[in-house]
């Protein structure tokens, strides 16, 4: 960790296996964790990686999420399913409700599994890109992990980022994988911000007065902005019920901030779909998607912009180019890395 | 149509089944399309209710559309379905789909239906309603009967509309029922706009130097813009994915403008979702819905904004005594239908 250079999947996540072992995570479980959260590096959702060790280590320590997590099925028909993550590593559920959609939409043309008890899980993009890449249709949404906006017009915080992922396979070099909060900014984002000592644009937060707010170590002070105003705020809402409520688990004033509370169990709910073209009829979905993605590529830019891109774009080579180089982590990172190994007592010999 | 007295919903619905019978229709389904027409105007959506009757009179007259459709089940598993529309009135493949959806979730927990050869069905929110009225969570989606918008930063017309509903059941007085566009406006309120002689508010549409458009008139010279830039367009993509792609319905270039061409087959798209709280093992979803909502109503409001309303609120009461009182048409829609009337030779006798 002395200097800049790029550091190999391997090693980082040999660093945080041993990081949330050390936290009494049973290893094989630690080293499933590990590898999902540098493959959100090794995808670009850098805000969703590794970044977020220093919270996990924090919420295990502090009790607030409980390492030895037994997770299992609690409620199956032959389409649907609803996890119980058992409060453990939020990607454990995850992982066990996105192998089980797969597996039903399979047999039933689609599965729908649902997670209560889990917690923080990284970017709904891991959970929605393995159905793309075995020729199925994905979704995936999440109760945010701390709330950050009122509902529309109001002024108490009751409603959180509630992402949504969309995948589908595409017969060109990427899938299509949107992972997108539903608020203007994801918290994520403004944290970086906040390492880089950078200010927000405007638009992406008011304060309670309703003026723009730009400096984002003043995030607790305002409001995260829904994406289309009421739509955004209605879109959020939607994805509460379908993520939380129908799960049991929390939503609105129920949610546990995850990065200020250590000690309580944040029962966050998720969901995880998977969809088969085959059952529709469709043999041929990745080259039909393909051709209206080319369309689309194809579109004369708009003046001052970029050519176009589809959701995922790019993805599988920036991905496979980190896999064989190395992550460039970003100095900020770094230097915390280092400084939860010296927190914890942890070798950070990974550079 | 003398004067502005409320019509009422019987002779609203009357008038419509007549025209749509006039044009080869037959009597049960005319009156099935009626129906939903005339509720879309009972439940507020004015801008897709009784407003489209010229339209679909145009591609029925033209042979855009099939009067004598023959809507049946194309592929089927326990929990998916495939609604060939025989390119009939859209809301024949939309209601069919929408049974088949909830007849689905009762037996496999969740149910999910797509159409193909449909056209456009009204506003999505006839097909999501129902589930929360039955204790279901719903889901709707359509590829939009026009497209109006470029992919992000592009410059070529692609995209429509592409709108998305979701409902669920709550212990108050009304339902959840989200049915919005995924662009910031809807063609449909723009084109009530041209009846009302009002502007767009910018924000709505830019023209093609990316300069605000304000004109409702000049719709065609610009481009809708899509809710929170990439993530709307990202969002609009995956709905045409699933709403068209998956079931080999128009998506891209080949979707047909149903305005402009009254002779060509749509082939549009969409998909109705049915899933079943019971499934998850959750028996109390409506008073965990309505708890949620309840602490979102009570949060005081911003300065200068309205009290908080939930999608769906207040439409139980509205929709109510416009089924008693009958519904007060705008004047431009009355004489519109006056028009028709003489157009296409009916009995306009229902005012």
């Amino acid at each position: 960790m002395s200097d800049d250079a790029p550091v190999s999947a391997a090693a980082l996540r040999g660093f945080v296996s041993r990081a949330l072992a050390a936290q009494g995570v049973p290893e094989q479980d630690a080293d499933t964790v590990a590898g999902l959260m540098v493959e959100a590096d090794i995808f670009g959702y850098g805000t969703h990686g590794v970044f977020r060790l220093r919270q996990y280590l924090a919420r295990l320590k502090g009790g607030g999420c409980n390492p030895k997590a037994q997770v299992k099925i609690a409620h199956e028909t032959l389409a649907t399913g609803l996890i119980d993550g058992d409060n453990g590593l939020g990607h454990l559920a995850m992982t066990a409700a996105r192998d089980l959609a797969i597996e039903k939409a399979r047999t039933a043309g689609i599965g729908w599994v649902g997670v209560r008890r889990g917690n923080h899980a990284g970017p709904l993009a891991l959970y929605v890109r393995p159905q793309a890449e075995a020729g199925l249709i994905g979704m995936a949404a999440a109760v945010g992990s701390a709330n950050h906006m009122p509902p529309y017009g109001g002024s108490d915080l009751l409603l959180g980022t509630n992402p949504i992922a969309i995948s589908a396979p595409s017969a060109g070099g990427d899938p299509f994988v949107l992972d997108m909060a539903t608020t203007v900014a994801a918290m994520g984002k403004i944290k970086t911000l906040i390492q880089q000592g950078k200010p927000m644009p405007e638009g992406w937060m008011v304060g309670r007065d309703g003026a723009p707010l730009t400096d984002p170590n003043r995030k607790s002070e305002g409001f995260l902005l829904p994406i289309g105003g009421p739509k955004g705020f209605g879109l959020s809402v939607a994805i509460g019920l379908l993520a939380g409520v129908l799960n049991g688990a929390a939503f609105g004033s129920e949610v546990v901030d995850f990065t200020s509370d250590t000690t309580s169990e944040s029962n966050t709910g998720q969901f995880v779909m998977a969809l088969d073209p085959l059952a529709f009829g469709i043999t041929d979905f990745a080259e039909r998607a393909e051709k209206a993605f080319a369309e689309m590529r194809a579109s004369p830019p708009l003046p001052g912009f970029d050519p176009v891109r589809l959701p995922g774009d790019g993805k599988t080579a920036a991905a496979e180019a980190r896999r064989t180089r190395g992550l460039a982590l970003n100095p900020a990172l770094r230097r915390d890395l280092g400084a939860l190994a010296d927190e914890y007592g942890l070798d950070a010999s990974f550079a």
